[in-house]
């Protein structure tokens, strides 16, 4: 028995992982001290009514013979119609259209971003943006797959643009960013998807943070640009969008288009998804229905508001104290430089001691995160100013 | 860009999606004619109200600020502990002890038995018992591993036994048999702990039917055998057990014991899982961890009861018109021999067609499946009945 040794080349621990354990060693440590956490993306507003609502009329189905549901249905990899319907339809409102076998439901973006990589032989080049989310990269370890890194800094505004003397076979983009909370322009994504087709790539474009959006020149699908369905897969999220983190959906859009070598990329995907997948739970998918409705959409704009207060609260006090940063608008998310030139782990424990706050160190996304701290705006409005009071006494004493 | 072309190799459908797409062709082409479906495994009886009422509580904690949950927990790979806390104690009921860091909680089996080969090399070659769930062979087909087949026929009893003169690094295993209803006894499985053992092989082992099992010389799980938790892993579902095919909720065991190549499986299984999954809905948890309260297997008891009844019923008329079969017993499926002489599409047409029942052929489990057919005791009482009625009637004729 041979066991895959590319593991044995990732880090001991997954980045999100070693900051809860350090955490946790913190809070155990020191107890009766109330830690503040702005490092995880986790939401903390509860769902939205109509999304409860729903929900528990799908748990009345499954109480009652008449109305049970068992495996999701066989024609479009286990997705209810009225859940790819309220996609289509949200798609649409972009100017986009698709079919619903271009859809497929999951359990998350994050699940389908690593198991699509299934699809794709490990010969294939990887190219990644430098910091980014590291499941583009560490998935790619695990299958053995050459990286290549697209550097993100101060420079280009933490956007790279592509390089056509550099050959790569799939590409990773995240927009709004995790973690600089960086977006591309419309006119920049054109840049993109022409390097893809001209490379015979695939565009592997997470759009997991587009509800954040409202600046009209950002795209908030890569679809928006001419020629992107020959070229990109799109991975959405409830998570952020909807607060379902713990409820766990997310849809994946594989156009008809995207053909490689001769194969349907889409038939491809279909074939792995009924093969080692069952869908997603009949509860949760029509809880998922309920969040492009009239009085779903409504609702969540609420808690995208309040989110989007959380980051303007925590832009003020940086403004405040004169730290560098990107992001907080367009994105959940704020960039910042560590202070006085510490390390990114170094201002991780520093924060953590001395002000019980809890943000995620830059390095951990990736060599240019060096120097750089992620928070987040996630967290409760009390809690977001309170840790916002703390960082300014810390660091302007 | 370069795909992965093993996925070529496949055949063109998923075994269950051909019968389902079958199916739907013949009901179009027929309009009012009431076809039953004793096919694929999945379930009728609504879920257990003890399950319902867990549920309705864990989508209320989601409505409200000071009991709505995110992300699961980091520690145990987003397992809730009230989940673990109840599944260690139905294994410390069959004698066996683990802790909660061996117990990976999923959204099914059929996933976890497609990822679970994250972790192994692809020059391992594979040993898959013919006929079996046709999920084992596809997902190595995809990953490009050697297989051999071990043959499940009737002189074995459908249950073949190792041969030390075969090397096999993977092992499947599927006790109580999809399809064949076939179960090893605790004797036979020693046998093959000794094979994995004397191999360095890893055994995998599928105990999505073990609820079904009544006979007490049956193993329900392969931890019952002393050694197993050096070589095997486990793989446990809901589905069947309480009725959660729409619901998505599994788990599977690797032990800590589990090493190879100086390596814990147990740790590449938890780093996999961190990196590629993001845990199962807090509202399916708390429904599944319901499961194993002393009300909720009550409940279930009663449904595994009623699904008892329908294979009996199945057995029942097979024996009257003089049909061999395994099966029926300690296994929700019966595996019969198709009339006539009859290949297993052949027979799935002819029954479609003249009796408007739909079962799946054998030979979609492997080529020894060929000439058999399943049929599944997870309909409804009256649907079982109507059907074995319509069969009688076809066959006597």
């Amino acid at each position: 028995m041979k066991i895959n040794r590319h593991f044995l080349e990732l880090h001991d621990s997954y980045l999100f992982s070693t900051v809860g354990r350090k955490t946790a060693e913190y809070i155990a440590a020191h107890p009766g001290r109330k830690v503040i956490r702005l490092s995880i993306g986790d939401v903390t507003r509860p769902l939205a009514p109509a999304v409860i609502d729903a929900m528990h009329r799908a748990v009345d189905d499954m109480s009652k013979k008449e109305t049970f549901k068992g495996y999701g249905p066989d024609r479009y990899c286990y997705g209810y119609d009225v859940l790819l319907d309220s996609i289509v339809h949200s798609y649409a409102r972009k100017g986009i259209s698709l079919e619903k076998s271009e859809i497929f439901i999951s359990d998350g973006a994050k699940s389908d971003l690593g198991n699509i990589l299934d699809l794709f032989a490990p010969e294939n080049t990887v190219l990644v943006p430098d910091p980014v989310y590291p499941v583009y990269v560490d998935t790619n370890v695990m299958a053995g797959r050459k990286i290549l890194f697209a550097d993100a800094t101060a420079r280009n505004g933490f956007l790279p643009m592509p390089d056509f003397s550099v050959d790569a076979d799939i590409i990773y983009l995240c927009s709004p960013n995790n973690p600089t909370g960086a977006a591309y322009t419309k006119e920049q994504l054109k840049e993109w998807v022409r390097y893809a087709l001209k490379k015979d790539a695939v565009l592997l474009y997470d759009a997991a943070y587009e509800y954040f959006i409202t600046d009209p020149a950002l795209a908030r699908s890569v679809f928006e640009i001419e020629g992107a369905k020959e070229c990109a897969i799109e991975f959405c999220s409830y998570s952020k969008t909807a607060g379902f983190t713990g409820v766990r959906c997310g849809y994946t859009v594989v156009p008809q288009a995207l053909i490689r070598e001769g194969t349907s990329l889409n038939k491809l995907w279909a074939r792995r998804q009924s093969t080692k997948f069952n869908g997603v739970s009949y509860i949760t998918q029509m809880g998922a229905a309920a969040v492009f409705t009239e009085e779903g959409e409504k609702q969540i704009a609420e808690n995208l508001g309040y989110y989007r207060e959380n980051a303007a609260i925590i832009a003020d006090c940086l403004d405040g104290i004169g730290i560098r940063y990107t992001g907080g608008k367009n994105s959940p998310y704020i960039w910042m430089e560590c202070p006085g030139g510490m390390g990114s782990w170094e201002f991780f424990d520093y924060l953590l001691e001395n002000a019980n706050v809890v943000g995620t160190p830059g390095s951990g996304f990736g060599k240019n995160g060096e120097g750089f701290f992620r928070l987040t705006a996630f967290g409760t409005k009390e809690d977001t100013a309170e840790a916002c009071c703390r960082i300014r006494d810390l660091l302007t004493k």
